[in-house]
C-alpha cells in the first residue's frame, strides 16, 4: 500500500499553470501533487562564446530549491557560494533533455535560458522540472513565431518526465517523497511523445535491482509520460 | 502624474496570502501590485557559535531574486557563486528590521531563519519582504506558543516598510519599477506598528533633496505603513 | 556626558594630508580624532564594460580595513575570500556619493577608482572615508585639468559625510567608537557643500527613533557637514 | 565497423596492476584499452560529521582527470577553483555504486577515500574507475582484516561498470572516444557479480532509443560486466 | 651608477617608528627609502587546531599592498577573492623568518598574528616587512612579558633582511624598484644578527648568474642585515 | 648515517620514460627513487592576454599531488577549491626554471603548458618535476620544429634541479622524505647545462646554516645536476 493510496501505476493530480509570472517569454507553475516548480523560458538575444559564428542558437538550465521548499530548511546555495553536485547533476539533466526535441539550427543566434525552481518539493522535483519547462519552452517558441523572428518551430517533438521505482517490492509510478526516501530502486526517465527514450537514470538505492523489475519500471514510465504529456497538450491549448 | 494613475500618497493593491507553502513555520506570499515575494520563516533549534550558551535566541535573513523576476534576466547568484552587495545589503536591512520588534532572550537557544525569495518584482522588493517577513515570523512565533517550547512571546510590536521617493519633483509612496528607475530621490523606510522609525535609507538618486522634501517622505511612510500594519493585522486573524 | 568629553554638536579633531603617497593621482590621509583612512584616487584610461563607447566616465569606490586597525584583530579579507556584507555596503555608499557630485560625462572615458583603506578605527570610518576620498578625486581631477586631458571640472560641489547618532538620549554630533558601541541610533549622513542631502541612512540600534530625534540629527549632521566642507577647502587651498 | 575493428560484442584489453602506488592501502592501475586510471583507497579512522556516533563507517570518492590525460589540454580543476559538473557527477556515481556492495556497519567508524585519477583517456573513464576502484577498495578492506581492525569483510558482492552504446545503429559494448563522440545514445551499466543492476544511465545523444535497443544494450553489459569481474577476480588472486 | 646614486653597498635610508597605530600590541611603521610598510603583531589568546593541547604558541604572517601602493593600481585581492601566488608566497617567508628565532614553547597557548601592510611601494617590500615585523613583534613580547603572561622572552635572537642582485653586472646591495625591474639577479637573504642564515632565495631574471657573483651578494647581504639589526636594536632602546 | 644508506654526495636512482602517455606533444614519467612524477608539455597555439600581439610566445607550468600520492592523504585542492600556498610556490618556480632557458621570442605566438602531477611523493618533487619537464619540454620543441611551425629551436640550454640540505649535521645530496622532515636546512638548486645558477632557495628549518655550510651544499647541488643534466641527454637521444 502506498502512502498516498495511490495505486501502484497511478499519477499524482498534475496542474499547468502558464503564463504564472509576467516578465518571463515563458513562465510555468506545475504541480504535481505537492511539489511545485516555476518554471521560465527567457529568450536573449546571444549564444555562448562556443557557439559565436556557427549560425545556430542554444538552449541550457539552471535548477534551484527555495532554502524552506523541504521539510527541513536547506542551506542558500547563492549563500553557501556553489551549487551543489546534486543540483548540477539536475540542471544538466534538465538541459540535455530539452534539447533532444530542439533543432537548434532552427533556433538562430540566441539562447533559450530555462530556470527551474521548486517552491515546494515533496519529490519528483527534477522530473516535473522537465515536464513544466518544456511548456515554458513551448510558450517562448510560440512568441518568437509570432514576432516572425524565426520562420519554423525548433520543436521537433514533447518531451515529458517522471520517476518510478521499486518501493516495498512493487514497481511504482512517480514517487513522492515517503517513497523516494524509503525505497529500493528510483529511476527517472524522459521520452519524447512519440515514445522514444532520451534519458534513463536509475539507482539501486538498497538491494540491485533485476532486468524483470526494469522491464516494469519502463512499462510504468512509458504510460505515464503519455498521460503527461497529454496534460502538456491540454494546458497548451486552453 | 504616476504611470500607474495612483495618487501620491496611494499603496499599490496589497494581498498577504499565510501557509502558502506546506513545510515552513511561516509561510507567505506577499503581492504589492505585481511585486510578489514569498516569505518564511524557519525555526532552527540551534544558535550560532558566537551565541552558545547565552541563553537566548537568533533571527537572520537571506535574500534572494528568482533569474527571471525581472525584466531582462538576471544571472543566478548560486550559479556566479556570490550574491552581489545589493543582495547582501537588502537581507541586512531585513534582519535588522525584524529583530527590532522580537526580544532575542524570549526565544530560547534558537534561530528563525527567514527567507525572501521574490518570484515577480515591480519595485519595493526589499519593503514587500519586510512586511511579509513580519507575518511569516509572527506564524512561527504563535506556533511556538502552541507547542509551549516558549512561554511568552518575543514580539514586541509590528513591524513594516515602505518606500517613498521624489518623481517629477512630486513625493510619492510606493514606488513602483518605473517610478524607481527614473526617480530623483529613492527612500525606504521601517516604521513599528506604534509608529518608531527602525530604519530610514534615503538616497539621491538624480538631485540631492531638501528637509522640506524628506519631510514630505516621511509624512507618507508614516501614513502608508499604517495601513500595512492594519493589513497585517487583518491577515493574521483570518 | 560623552565618554570624549566633547559637546553634543562638537566634531573630533579633523586632519587632512594631502600628497599623502607618492603614486597615485590623489592621496589623502584623514584622521578624525583617532580613525584614521587613507584614501587614494587612481585614474585609468578605460571604463568597465557596460560603459563601453557611451562618451562617459565612471568612478568606484573600494573599502578595507587593516586586519589590526581595530581593537581586536580582524580576519583579512582577502585572506578569507570575500569582502564581508558590511564592507561591500560601504564601499557602495562611498562610491554613490562621490557620484553625486561628478558630471560622468565631463571626465571622458575614464574611470576614477577611489580607495578608501582605514589602517586606524575609532568609529566613523565610513563617513571620514567619504570626506577624505572627495579631496583626492580633487586632486585628480586638478591633474586631469592641469594636463588638459580634460576641459572643464566635472566637480559640481563639495561633499562631505558625518554620523550622528542617539547617546544616552541625547543626539550627538560625530559618534566614536564607545558612543557608537553604546547608542540608540546611528544615523550616516552625507551632504553636498551646498546643503543638498544625499544619502540619510538612520537605524535604530535600540529604541525605534522619533521624528522629533531625526529631526534633532539632521540638524546637526547639516552643521557637522558644513565644517567638514571648509576643512576641505582649507586643505585644498594649502 | 567500429574504428577499433572490435566486434560489437567486444571488450577492450583490460590490465589491473594492484599494488601500483606505495602508501595508499589499496592502489590500483586500471588500463581499459587506452584509457588509464589510477585508483587508490585510502583508510581514514574517521567518519563525516553526519555520521559519528553512529556506530558505522563511510566511503566516498572523488575523480580527476590529469590537465593532459585528453586529446586537448582541459583547464586544471584546482587552479580554476572547482569541479565541474561532469567531474561530481562521476564522482557520486563511484561512490554510490561501491556502497551498493559495502556494508557500511561493518566497517567500523572509519573512512575509505576512494580516488580515481586519469591519466590517459580514451572513453569509459567512469566505468574503469568503478571497475578499478573496486579492486583498490578489496584489497584495502583485506588489509584491515588482516590487521584485525574489523572481524568481517563488509563487501557483499563484486561490483564492475562498462559503457555501451548505439554506434552507426548497432549496439556495441565498451565504446572507445572515437565512438563515444560520434554515437547516438551512451549508456553506462553498473552491475554486481551476481548480476544485479545498481546503476543505469542512459543517454540519447542523437536520436532517442527504443525500448529493444535497450534490452540490447543491456545484454551486451550484461556480459561485459561479467568479464570485468572474472578479470578483478584473476587480479586478486594473483 | 645605480639611478638613485647610491654606492653599490649602500642601504637606502631607514626609518623605524614604533606604536605607529594604537590598538596592536605591537605596531611598527617601516621606512626603506620609499617603500613604507605598516607591521602589527596581534596577541591572541589561541592557537590554530593542529595545535591544541600541544602547550605551545604559533605564530603566523599575513602580507598585503593597498591597491594604490604601486605605481599602476593594482586589484584589490579582497575584492579579486583570493590572495595571488606572489603574496602566498611571500607571507610564508615571512612567517618562517620570524619562527626562526622564536621559541614557540615559551609562547604558551597563544598566537602572534603579524600583518605586513604595504602602503607604498618601491622595491624591497617583502625584506622591510621582516625587517619591521621583527620589531613589531619584539614590542608584542615585551608586553606579554610584563604582564607576566609569559616568564620569559622567546626570542633568540634578531632577525633581519634584505635584497641584493646583479644589476647591471654590478652587485649592489638593497635594489629599489627601478634596479629590482631592470637586473639580471635578484636575491632576498633574511639572516639573524649573530649572522645565520634563515633564507636565501636567489633568481635569475635574466642570465644565469655565478658562484662568485653568489659570493659578492652574500657579502653585501651580511652587511646590510647588520645595518638593519643595529637601526632595529636602536630603535627598540628609544 | 643516511636512512636510505646513501652516501652525502649519491643521487637516488634516475629513471626517465618519454612518451610516457599519448596525447600531449612531450610527456614524460620522472622517477627518482620513490619520487615520481608525470610532466607533460602542450603546445597551445595562442598567447595569454598581456602577450598579444608582441610576437613572442609563453611558457607556464602547473603543479599538483595525486591525493593519495603521500604518506597520509591530502585533501584534493580541486575538491577544496583551491590551491595551496606551497603549490603556487611550486609553480612558480617550475615556470620561472623553464623560461630561463627558453628564448619567447623563437617560440612564435603560442604556449608550452607544462604539468607536473606527482603520482607517488618521497621527497624532492618540485626539482624532480623541473628535471623531468624539460624532457618534456625539449620533446614539444622537437615536435615542433619537424612540423616546420618554428625555425630555429628557441633552447637555449639544458635545465635540471635538486635539493641539497644539512642532515645530522652533514651536507648532503637529494634529501628523501625522511631527510627532509627531519633536517635543518633545505636547499633547492636550479642550474643550467653549462653551470650557471638560476635559482638557490634555502631555508633554515632548524639551526640558521653558515656560510661554510652553504657553500658545501651550493658543491654538492653543482655535481649532482650535472649527473641530471646528463641523464636528461641519454634519455633524449634514445
Amino acid at each position: 500500500m502506498r502512502p498516498s493510496n495511490r495505486k501502484p501505476d497511478q499519477l499524482r493530480n498534475i496542474r499547468i499553470t502558464r503564463h504564472y509570472t509576467k516578465h518571463a517569454e515563458g513562465s510555468v507553475l506545475i504541480e504535481c501533487g505537492d511539489t511545485k516548480v516555476i518554471c521560465t523560458a527567457s529568450v536573449v538575444e546571444k549564444v555562448p562564446g562556443f557557439l559565436k559564428g556557427k549560425n545556430q542558437g542554444w538552449m541550457t538550465a539552471e535548477y534551484g530549491m527555495l532554502p524552506r521548499s523541504t521539510d527541513s530548511r536547506m542551506d542558500r546555495e547563492a549563500a553557501r557560494g556553489k551549487q551543489s553536485g546534486r543540483t548540477q547533476e539536475i540542471q544538466r539533466l534538465i538541459g540535455r533533455s530539452l534539447r533532444a526535441v530542439v533543432d537548434l539550427t532552427k533556433l538562430g543566434e540566441r539562447t533559450i535560458h530555462v530556470d527551474c525552481d521548486v517552491i515546494q518539493a515533496d519529490g519528483g522535483t527534477r522530473t516535473a522540472s522537465i515536464t513544466g519547462a518544456f511548456v515554458a519552452v513551448h510558450d517562448a517558441i510560440t512568441l518568437l513565431l509570432e514576432k516572425k523572428l524565426i520562420a519554423e518551430s525548433p520543436l521537433s517533438d514533447f518531451v515529458g518526465a517522471i520517476s518510478v521505482g521499486v518501493y516495498k517490492g512493487v514497481p511504482v509510478l512517480d514517487l513522492d517523497y515517503l517513497e523516494d526516501s524509503d525505497c529500493d530502486t528510483d529511476m527517472n526517465v524522459v521520452m519524447t511523445g512519440s515514445g522514444g527514450f532520451v534519458e534513463v537514470q536509475g539507482t539501486a538505492e538498497g538491494a540491485p535491482f533485476s532486468r524483470e523489475e526494469m522491464g516494469a519500471m519502463l512499462d510504468l514510465a512509458q504510460s505515464g509520460i503519455q498521460q503527461l504529456v497529454a496534460a502538456q497538450k491540454t494546458a497548451l491549448v486552453i
